[in-house]
């Protein structure tokens, strides 16, 4: 996305631009929320280059919204949370076609309450080593803030998370870890307990990039973006890159 | 659609089946509600059918539920009324990429007070030649039931359309008839006034494919659904074939 999000602005505003993003995301894994910034001179005509970059862009990126924001914001060290969706299809013949490209197919028995209950042991500030890929010299100590499955009564699961940002793999590995208790291979108690490993868990089965998406992130008001950012630059990033990651 | 689920139902109950759908679609055009039906002995294991198709069949294709159904049903014949959605965007930026698939991307100005009152012009039984593509031996009468513009709120407009059945593109076409009033590049009395057409309007513009679902079909009571494909035989098939073929 980053790619030719980059090239379109720069062949729109003639000139070689650095887009700052809020979260990266792998390969096959979605954003409907994400925010980027860069800096422009001020005569550039915002209201338009949405669709001015619709033009350029392939169908499967698109800038909804561009907008100035005060010179202290930061879209990757001012941002307060991330929140993420991720869906899987419970019926038995899989996803809706029209949704099969966000949705992951599981046509398994599942128990929503049980997935629940061993998220709710995640939540909190907790070393996530156990869920992420380990990046030299970053912390992996994280707040998980919301994981919460909803049946939306169609044949799909969803399971909204949010932290104040997410490591390499963490949120796929968090759903892969419910996934394995819902499906009664692992006990409720499982995924907390791994949160007393200082190392990544290989018994975990990361759950597929399709079904995930970045839906929103969020900013402190104006007056706080600067001190918000020094606060993530200090306490993330001991010696090096950290931002969120999944 | 078609072939690829005969294929799959062949291979799956090991041997040659023929499938009789409620209505055609033209390549790009989706469906959520397709109804279909064949002629099976008696000892197949239905519960089991859309797991075992969902395993052979595309991505885009799938079979929500099988079920046993009285002999005097026909998905064509007997079927009372098909309802279609059209999902256009009008942002900016165009379609959201995860619905890009069956949304055309339509960034203009529309006045969708001014389309739904020229869309109620339409509603009723009518002679809609200017709509269709004729072909020979057919009856272009169609009672029109529902034609009907509403704002998702979220940059995107649907048109809700039913009708007994509908000809050969009239859905497109009355949806292209309905954006050019929107943009006001028609009256609002014209798609009424095309009514009198004998023949296709070749004035119109037939909108995309991908922005338009087959989502229901309905059927009457099982008592009655002998009755129904008798009295659609006669009245719609003076000379030759008229399923619902959008």
């Amino acid at each position: 996305m980053c790619g030719v999000l980059t090239e379109a602005l720069s062949i729109q505003l003639r000139r070689p631009v650095s887009l700052t993003v809020a979260g990266r995301t792998d390969a096959g894994v979605h954003a409907t929320g994400q925010v980027a910034h860069l800096d422009l001179p001020a005569d550039i005509e915002l209201d338009s280059l949405p669709r001015r970059l619709a033009r350029l862009l392939p169908a499967d990126v698109r800038v909804r919204k561009a907008r100035i924001v005060p010179p202290e914001f930061d879209a990757r060290f001012s941002a307060l949370r991330r929140h993420y969706r991720y869906r899987i299809a419970t019926a038995p013949f899989g996803a809706d076609p029209l949704r099969a490209r966000d949705t992951v197919s599981w046509p398994y028995p599942v128990d929503l309450a049980v997935m629940n209950a061993a998220a709710a042991g995640l939540l909190g500030e907790h070393d996530f080593a156990a869920y992420c890929r380990r990046r030299e010299g970053t912390t992996t100590i994280r707040e998980l803030q919301r994981c919460e499955w909803i049946d939306l009564n169609d044949g799909v699961l969803v399971v909204e998370l949010s932290a104040d940002a997410f490591c390499h793999s963490m949120v796929r590995s968090l759903v892969g870890a419910l996934l394995a208790v819902g499906r009664r291979q692992r006990p409720p108690g499982w995924p907390a307990e791994l949160l007393t490993r200082t190392d990544r868990a290989s018994e975990i089965t990361v759950a597929p990039a399709r079904g995930l998406t970045l839906t929103r992130v969020d900013y402190p008001a104006d007056a706080e973006l600067a001190a918000r950012a020094e606060t993530t630059r200090r306490v993330r990033l001991p010696a090096g890159s950290a931002q969120d990651d999944i």
